[in-house]
């Protein structure tokens, strides 16, 4: 339910502008409080479906014993994905958006407040999935990630530029269905680097766990970047 | 980039109502420009990555001397869906919605012109892929159908309830790759009922062609049923 559907009445666009601004602003606020808490935030976006939940379940289970993580769940509906973080053994907080087709950042501050992590953590953001709406909406992250599985096509990220455009690393997930489907992945990276030049990519499988280390290692670094920039 | 972000500000809430309330009015005539026209139209709305187009191509080879068809195609960029549907064999209409993310009925009633299919033709409306905005937004269709893939789990239907129990079918597509997924097909089926009890459910492989037939009878049955309504 949105306000871009040109349209194009001035009004409209004042109210997304304002919206936006707002947003920004709450985003940065964010930021601050994630910094000075030594939290290296990570915006999880992507279809819904893409595996987000078990990428994450799967991250948490490797990180156990090696640093804290916390876990900010959206979906419209359900609490089904910040009980299954629960069982992974991460604190998580779950934001119903009820009509609502993304997070914004102040939903995530109030919930950052709320699960209140020890310094050095991790914090994990799962956003409502939805390759559009998200993308415009900065929640204070140090780094964004879109996940596409391998079975929603390789020409994602040219039909919904601005998503990938704006992320730091894709994620090509459910790389263990790739047999079975008709996925090209070389088609794939290049239609991603066409919208995103320097956009990361690995090829994982939260399933069978292919890759996740690579995940971890990109992690480490992408921290180690983001603290010095 | 929607107003909906749980800000709750009167304005943003004013400006909702009125782009909903004048989409229902395009809405409104389009359903009466394809009832003069004898056009039979579907909205089909899912996930990016379901499989839509494939689907569309398949029915529309299987209608191929049977009765016209004509599609109008959504994505936020590139003209690829529709290429596909041409090279089908049907006329087809691509719409970029730039940041946007749903169809809306004035789009469509300029697509719907321009198309300007024959008497009795089927009006195939492929919608952005996104579980979320479409829900809200009529376009004139007598029917909508929503795509799941066996790939995107169990849980979508009362993650994303309002676009499930807005629908009148839903095709459980994708079906050749159930064996490679853990997909319950039964609690997807109690889901779908729980937010929508009225909602018919059939499973379709676009790629095998399993249950294409089963699709063209619905088509038949609900048309019969939306013309006597």
């Amino acid at each position: 339910m949105c306000a871009v559907c040109g349209c194009g009445e001035a009004r409209v666009l004042r109210v997304e502008r304002d919206i936006l601004s707002k947003n920004d602003a709450f985003a940065r606020d964010n930021a601050r409080a994630f910094a000075e808490r030594g939290v290296f935030a990570i915006n999880f976006v992507s279809s819904p479906g893409s595996g987000k939940t078990t990428l994450l379940v799967e991250t948490i289970k490797r990180l156990k014993g090696r640093r804290p993580v916390a876990v900010i769940e959206g979906d419209q509906q359900t609490s089904r994905d910040a009980e299954r973080i629960r069982e992974a053994g991460a604190p998580a907080v779950q934001i119903n958006t009820g009509k609502g087709c993304h997070l914004d950042a102040h939903m995530v501050g109030h919930a950052f407040d709320s699960l209140d992590p020890p310094r050095g953590a991790a914090l994990f953001i799962e956003n409502v999935g939805n390759l559009v709406c998200p993308a415009a909406f900065a929640l204070g992250e140090a780094k964004r990630v879109v996940v596409l599985s391998v079975t929603e096509g390789e020409d994602k990220p040219i039909k919904y530029p601005d998503i990938f455009a704006s992320a730091d690393l894709m994620l090509i997930n459910k790389a263990d269905l790739m047999p079975y489907v008709d996925f090209d992945l070389a088609a794939c990276l290049a239609h991603a680097r066409r919208v995103n030049p320097r956009l990361a990519a690995m090829t994982v499988s939260a399933r069978s766990g292919e890759g996740l280390d690579g995940f971890l290692a990109w992690m480490e670094t992408a921290e180690a970047g983001a603290g010095s920039a």
